[in-house]
C-alpha cells in the first residue's frame, strides 16, 4: 500500500504527491477513500486560498464529502471490521466542553475539521480517523452515496432548524447543492408544498426533478407575487434561504407566513445585510441559522437506505482521482451547470 | 330535499327515520353528507349502549368520520360556498377555556363530539356543522378519504406525540385502523424502519403493503427476539400502541430503546394494568397518552394530496346507506377481516 | 350609575364626556374600572394620532392595560361573581382561524384590541368584556398590579420565546417599561445574571433595585467590552432587546453566546437595519420577535400572587381620572423619568 | 502528602485504610476531598451489598457527592488551577456513543460512575478526576453546597423533565433529599404552588421551611381530597414522585391536571406496579422519568450563587471523616430523622 494526495499549491494550482500512510490511533479505523464530493467552499479555498478567518498556509489538501472502505482497525475499535465501507463525518470535536456535553458538538470551539485549515481534507488514498466519526454503510448505499450524507446532513438540519413537518408549505431560495439537499430534505420529512426559486433554468429543472412541486425563475417572474399565489396569499411556514444573496436574505420575511420560521443557510456577501425586523415582528417570526449539522449522519444513512432520499438525483459529474484539478477546474468554470462533482479516488 | 337518518335502537338495532333538516346558523354551512366512516366507537356503542361513563339514552345517530358537499351557507361564512366537499372534524369546542387557547381544544371539557352521547352523529343526508370545522377537500382528494381524515388524524396525533421523525425506528402495536393510520403517519413522517405486531396474519399482509418494513405474527414468532433482533439490540427510538391488550402495554416498555418514547392508544381493557415502571426508568423512557388530536386536519388533507399519505389502502369494505345496519352486523361479525368499512350515503 | 371615557380629539388634546353604559352580552360581564396604565402606545397615539397603519379617526379612548370590578355578569358567565377583581386581557380574538386553533391566538388576523384603532380603549367607567378574557385577582393582588399584569405578559412571552431559564445569562437592551418586565420575568424565572444596559442612570438605578444583576450606562462605558468582562468572553444565553433602536438592534448578536437567541421587542424605528447575519450563523444564533402575549395572564398573576414577581416596583406616578390628559402631558414632557404612570379611575 | 479511604467490608461493617495516591492523567486534576454527602444509595450499598444488578466485590469506598480543592494539574488542564474549588460530576461518559453526542450522557452505556460497582466513590483524601467533570465553584458558594450539587442536579433534572415552569403548580410526593431538591428546583423556578406530600411530619416541616407552598401529612388528611382543594378541582401541572412507594405512584395520575406530566424519579419496590393507564389517556398525561441527570452543574452552581437555590437547607447532619462509619449507623438508625448528612474529610 502506498499513499498519494492531491494539495493546492497556491491558487488555482494543485499537484499530486505520495504521502506516508496515516498512523492509525487505538481508536481509529484506516480507509480506503472511495468517492470524494467537491463542496463550494473547496472551490473557494482552491480559487481564493481563504475562506474568512481561514487561511490555507502552504500546500494544502481539500476534501471533506467522503467515503470508502475500512481496512485496518485500532486495537480499541469495538463496531467497525475491516471491509466496512463508511461515511466519515468530518468534525473531531471534544467532547467535553459544554456544546459537546450539550449535544451541540458542531458548535465546539476546539473542532478540527477535514479541509479547514489548518487540517487536510481527504483527497488522498488512505485516512485515518476515529470510529465514532465512520458510520457504516448498508449494502444498498453506495459509496458515492455516502460521500454525500456530508451535504446531506447540511440539508437535514436546515430542514430540522426550520422544524419542517408534514404538511408543510417550504419556499427554499438557491438550487446550489444545499439548496438541493435542503428540497430532498423537507421532502422525506413529508412537506406537501416546496416552492424552490433560483434563475438558473437548468438548476430548477433539477429541483423539480428531485421534488419541488413548483419552480420559479427569478429573472421571468415576480418571485413575491407567484408565491402569494401558491400559497393562497399565506406565506410559507419555513423559509430556507441557500442563496447567500443580499436580495434573497430581505424576500425571506415577505413570503414568510405568519409565525413561520425563517432559515439562513448560505453566506451573506456583506457583512452587514439590511432586513425588515419590524415585518417579522408583525408576524411574530423566528429566524434560525445553521453551522454545519449535528447528529444526523445516521439519520441520513436511514433515509437513504430506506429510499426516502435519493440522494444519487444531485450528482452531475464523476472525474477520477488523477483528474482532481481538472475536475476543479470545470467546476469554476461551468458553475452554473455543476450541481455537484464527485471524484473516485479508486 | 327532505332528511333521513339511521339510529341505533337499543343494541344490535337500527331504524332509519326521516328527521327535520337541520337548522343551519350563522357561521354553520349544512353538508349533504357522502361519505361516512364506520369507527370502532360506534360499532361498541351498537353492541354495548355505552363506552365507560358514555352511555346512550333513547334513539341515537352513530357515526363521525365524514365527509360531504355544502349545499347552504350560513350569512357569516367567509370561506367556504355552495359546491365545495369538506372533511368534518367532529368535535365543537368552546374557544375559551384553557385548553382551546392553549391549542389543546382536543382536551376541551365542553366538547360536543359526533356520535358520542348525548350528541347525535352523521348517518344522515344532512347537516349542519360550523365552518370552521369543515376542511375543503381540494380536487385530487375524494369523498371517503375526507371521511378518513379523522382515523388518520388519530394516527398523526399519535405519532406526533412519540415525536416520530426521519430515520427514527417505530414499533407498531396492533394492526387495527388506528395501528395502520399510525403506520402510514410514520412513514409519511421518513420512519426508516416500522415493524408492526399483530396476531392476524391477513392484516398484518395489510400493513406490509402499505409500508411496514417488518411485520410480526406474534402466535408464530416471539416478538420481543424478533425485534431485538430486527434492531440490532437497541430496541425502537418510538413505540406506539394500538392493541391496548395488557401483554402488548406490557411488552412497550421491553422493546423500547433507551431514551425513546412509548405512545398509548389503544384503549386498555382493565382500569388497572402491571406495568414495569423500573425498567422504564433504568432507560429514562418516557410514555405519552393520545385523546383524539387536534389542529390535524389540515396536515391530513394536504398530506394525502400531495401523494405522501394514500390512505385508501386501508378501505376493505364499502356499503349504501340503506345497508347500514347489515354494515354494522357484518363488522360486528367479521372484525378480524375488517380494516375499515364505509358507507356510501348517496 | 352614570359613565364617563376620556377621548383623545386630535393629537395632544383629550376631552371627558358622558357615554352610555355598555350593554352586556350573555358572555360578557360589566366592569367597573378602577386603575388604567399608560403605555407607550398610548402616548403614540396621543402625539402622533397613529401607529403605522393604525390611524385614529374622531374621538378614540386610549388605554388598554387595566383591572377593575364586576358588577355586573351577563347570563351565560360560569365563572365569575359581581364583587370578583379581575384584569382584563384587551384582545379579543376570533377562536376558529388556525392560529387560535393552534394556541397562538395572538396571531389571529381577526383580532379586536383595546385602544387599537377602531377599537376603543379603557379610560372610562364602565366597560363590558368577554368573561374569558377577564382573570380573576386573588386578594393579594391589587388592581394597580392587575392592570400592570398587561405589560408584565409582554415580558414573560419575551423570556418566554428567548427560553429564559433557571442559572441562564441575559443581556437587556432598554429600560423602559417593557426592559423592565422583562427583567422581571427573566429574574421569576431564575436567570442568574442579568444584565440591563440604557444610557439613563436613573432607570438602570430602577433596574438594578427589581433584580438587575449588572447595569451599564452605555454613554459612560464601552458596552460589548463590558459585557465581554461580565460573561467571561461568553456572551448572554439570551439576549432580549426592547430600546427600538438601531444601535442596539446591531449588538444583539455581538453580545450573543454561541448558540443563544436573541428576542426582538422594540420596534425598530426604520423599516430596514443593516445587521450582520454572517455574525449570528458563525454563532448558529437564533433570532425570535415578540408580537404582544399570550396564555400569561394567569402565569402573571399566579406569580404576582405567589411572590416570584414584584411588578409594583415599575409605577413610578399614579393619576386621578380627571387629570389623565395632565398625566399624558406628563408622561410626554419627562419620558425619561416615567416608568410607567398608573390612573386611578375611582 | 499521605492518602486515606474508608471501605465497606462486607455489609454494615467499615474499616479506613491507606491507598496510593491517584495516578494525575492529563486532562486530569488532583482533588482534595473536602465534602461528600452520604446518599441513599451509599446507604443501601453500606446495608445490602447490592443496587439491583450492581453488586458490591470486596472492599469498597462508596460517596459520590463531593466537592474539593484542586491539588494539581494534568499537563493538558486548561480552566482549572491549583487552589480552585470544585464540585465534582462522578460519572464518566465515553462522549462517543450517540447518547453522549446527542447530549443525552447521563444514558451513555459505558459510565463510569462514583461509588456504583465496581468504581470507587470518593469518601477519601485524594482523588483525580477528568478536567470537565469538575466544576469551579464561586467564592459565595462553600464546599458543602459543592458537594449538594450532585443531589440538587437530580432535583433540577426532574423538574425539567416535567416542564415546570413560572406559575405553575406541582405536587411532589416525597420528603427524602430528592424530593425536597426536587422543591427547591421547582420553587426556583418560579411554581407558584408547590404541595408536597409525605408522612414524616418533621420532614414536612422542612419542605415547609424551605418552600412549601402546602404540606399534605398523608396519614392524617385524605390526600385526593386536599390537593383537590388546594388545586380548585383542577390537579397539578406537574406531579413528582420520589417516595418510590406503590401507592404514590398511582397517587400520581389522581392527582394530575389534565394535559399535565408526572414524573417518576423514585424507584418502585416491585418490578411490576399496577397503574391505571385508561385515566392517564383520558387527560392525554404524559410521564416522564429521571435517571440521574445531564449537563446541570453549572446551572446548580449558577443558582446556589445567585441565590435562586439555597440549597443549605437539607443539610441536617455533619460528621467528621474519621465518624464515617458512625454516620452511616446513625443514618441508618434515625432514616426519618436524617434529611442530608455530610461528612467533613478534613
Amino acid at each position: 500500500m502506498n499513499n498519494k494526495a492531491v494539495f493546492m499549491q497556491g491558487t488555482n494550482n494543485m499537484i499530486t504527491r505520495e504521502v506516508p500512510m496515516p498512523e492509525v490511533k487505538d481508536h481509529e479505523v484506516l480507509i480506503k477513500v472511495d468517492a470524494v464530493g467537491i463542496c463550494g467552499s473547496d472551490v473557494h479555498y482552491y480559487q481564493h486560498g481563504r475562506i474568512g478567518d481561514f487561511v490555507v498556509e502552504g500546500d494544502f489538501i481539500l476534501g471533506h464529502e467522503c467515503a470508502g472502505e475500512v481496512v485496518e482497525v485500532g486495537k480499541d475499535v469495538k463496531n467497525l471490521v475491516v471491509g466496512d465501507r463508511v461515511a466519515l463525518e468530518p468534525g473531531k470535536t471534544c467532547g467535553k466542553c459544554e456544546f459537546c456535553k450539550g449535544g451541540k458538538y458542531n458548535l465546539c470551539p476546539e473542532v478540527e475539521f477535514f479541509a479547514t485549515p489548518p487540517y487536510h481534507g481527504v483527497f488522498t488514498n488512505y485516512v485515518a480517523h476515529p470510529e465514532d466519526m465512520c458510520f457504516k454503510l448498508p449494502e444498498n448505499v453506495s459509496n458515492v452515496e455516502g460521500a454525500l450524507v456530508e451535504p446531506l446532513a447540511v440539508g437535514l438540519h436546515a430542514s430540522a432548524q426550520g422544524g419542517v413537518k408534514l404538511g408543510d408549505t417550504v419556499v427554499i431560495f438557491g438550487t446550489g447543492c444545499i439548496g438541493l439537499v435542503s428540497l430532498l430534505s423537507c421532502k422525506a420529512k413529508g412537506a406537501s408544498k416546496i416552492i424552490v426559486v433560483d434563475i438558473l433554468e437548468n438548476r430548477l429543472e433539477v429541483a423539480k426533478k428531485i421534488g419541488a412541486t413548483d419552480i420559479i425563475n427569478a429573472r421571468e417572474v415576480d418571485v413575491l407575487k407567484k408565491i402569494e399565489e401558491l400559497t393562497g396569499g399565506k406565506g410559507a411556514d419555513v423559509v430556507i434561504e441557500t442563496a447567500g444573496a443580499e436580495a434573497t436574505v430581505k424576500h425571506t420575511v415577505d413570503v414568510l407566513k405568519i409565525g413561520g420560521t425563517i432559515v439562513l443557510v448560505g453566506m451573506t456577501p456583506k457583512d452587514e445585510t439590511a432586513f425588515n425586523f419590524m415585518k417579522l415582528m408583525s408576524k411574530e417570526g423566528a429566524l434560525k441559522t445553521v453551522f454545519r449539522y449535528r447528529n444526523l449522519y445516521p439519520v441520513a444513512i436511514n433515509a437513504i437506505a430506506s429510499g426516502a432520499i435519493d440522494v444519487k438525483g444531485i450528482v452531475s459529474h464523476e472525474f477520477d482521482f488523477d483528474q482532481t484539478k481538472e475536475a476543479f477546474d470545470f467546476v469554476v468554470g461551468n458553475a452554473s451547470d455543476v450541481v455537484k462533482a464527485v471524484i473516485k479516488i479508486k
